[in-house]
């Protein structure tokens, strides 16, 4: 089930803390580390600060965006030091998402996805997930090293897995790639029903898209809302040849 | 209640730990830090690493021994890597840990005891300890470093004590040094009464050590046990000038 799991870590700048993360992951029994543009990797400093879990650094995959790391993803977590909503996300503690984590890991893949060591996750990052995970921490300092951040996340879903009694879920999600390609159905739909007018665009694809993250259909359901999609397609185009 | 709470690090090889475990603290609004005989102290590597933590590393005290560091502490955890009871003290996980600590932090101060790097803390420390805590995690590679290790613990301490529900203990219990004083005590007046043979003398007073740590005395059942034990030296005295 923890084999579903992958952390993901875009830009990483300090390479110690790629290997303590993946010291980290192992010792909570996680192996599958993304890393999304390292500044530096390999290297010397995070083989050092790996310890034990150096098999985690060579099985290590480096990819150039977060898209390639979670596209055969069905849940997606970003992790924020943020404890107020944002995108209209729904927003969990680190324990409450945990189980979210270890009731769906059955299922399908999921990414816990860790922004940069000074700015975290940038927007448009926090909007591919499906729902934000913070650590409760001292408001007055509340930023972690991205290493620790890990650390704690990587031992509450260990700990989740460990209780059994976590509710299994029963609906199956329809992968990262597969709402990605909705997405761009929808707007070229949109498109060609003028809902979306050039140089007018407004912020109306964000939008749909905060919107269908944060209610997470099933695949049933998006097979469906892609099925209404072309039906407007093939009306517009009946229309057009007339 | 946080601030009766100190985190104990035993001769720490890596300062980088240190300053990674100073910034730790502080994000979980930890910020009594004890240092015994740490092997580089002040350095540059921990103030980097405790970036915003600064402040912790200056008010840091730094002791010669375990003794110094705990005398004034009614409860001290020892952190383990082993899930296995030692010394017939309790074994608690890292949850239930911090439940109790934060249940006893208005009443004096605590201390969490964490070992070296490399092989964590010496037997005749962790029998000097109330309790033991450990963090579940991957049985196949166990051992944590030790920032991390009291990342987790100071962010289960943090949770516990913003969930209000822990229950608050009435009894007050003595502080280490009072206990301390209580063995001497007691290893005095067995030596009295032939308890304890020189050069036969065995384990008894590790074993007594063990079984009063582990039953914590209130303060007001030490005082009882001191008296007892005064009892016997008067009555012996008293014999003794016949």
């Amino acid at each position: 089930m923890l084999s579903n799991i992958r952390v993901v870590l875009i830009n990483t700048f300090h390479p110690g803390n790629i290997g303590a993360a993946a010291r980290a992951m192992k010792n909570m029994g996680l192996t599958n580390l993304y890393l999304v543009e390292p500044r530096e990797f390999p290297s010397e400093e995070a083989d050092s600060r790996s310890a034990g879990a150096k098999d985690l650094l060579e099985n290590a995959i480096v990819v150039n965006t977060l898209e390639e790391a979670i596209s055969d993803c069905q849940l997606v977590i970003g992790t924020s030091a943020r404890t107020k909503r944002t995108f209209d996300l729904p927003l969990l503690d680190a324990r409450k998402g945990a189980e979210r984590i270890v009731g769906e890991a059955k299922q399908g893949n999921i990414a816990l996805v860790f922004g940069r060591e000074t700015m975290g996750l940038h927007n448009e990052e926090l909007q591919q997930c499906n729902f934000h995970v913070y650590i409760p921490a001292n408001p007055e300092y509340p930023v972690l090293n991205v290493s620790q951040a890990i650390q704690l996340l990587c031992y509450e879903v260990y700990v989740a897995s460990e209780n059994k009694t976590n509710t299994e879920q029963e609906s199956e999600y329809p992968r990262h790639k597969e709402m990605a390609l909705f997405y761009e159905h929808l707007e070229k739909v949109l498109r060609l029903t003028n809902f979306i007018i050039p140089n007018h665009e407004g912020k109306v694809v964000d939008k749909l898209r905060r919107f269908f993250n944060r209610s997470r259909p099933e695949r049933t359901e998006l097979n469906m809302l892609r099925g209404i999609l072309k039906s407007v397609e093939e009306t517009v185009e009946k229309l057009e040849k007339k």
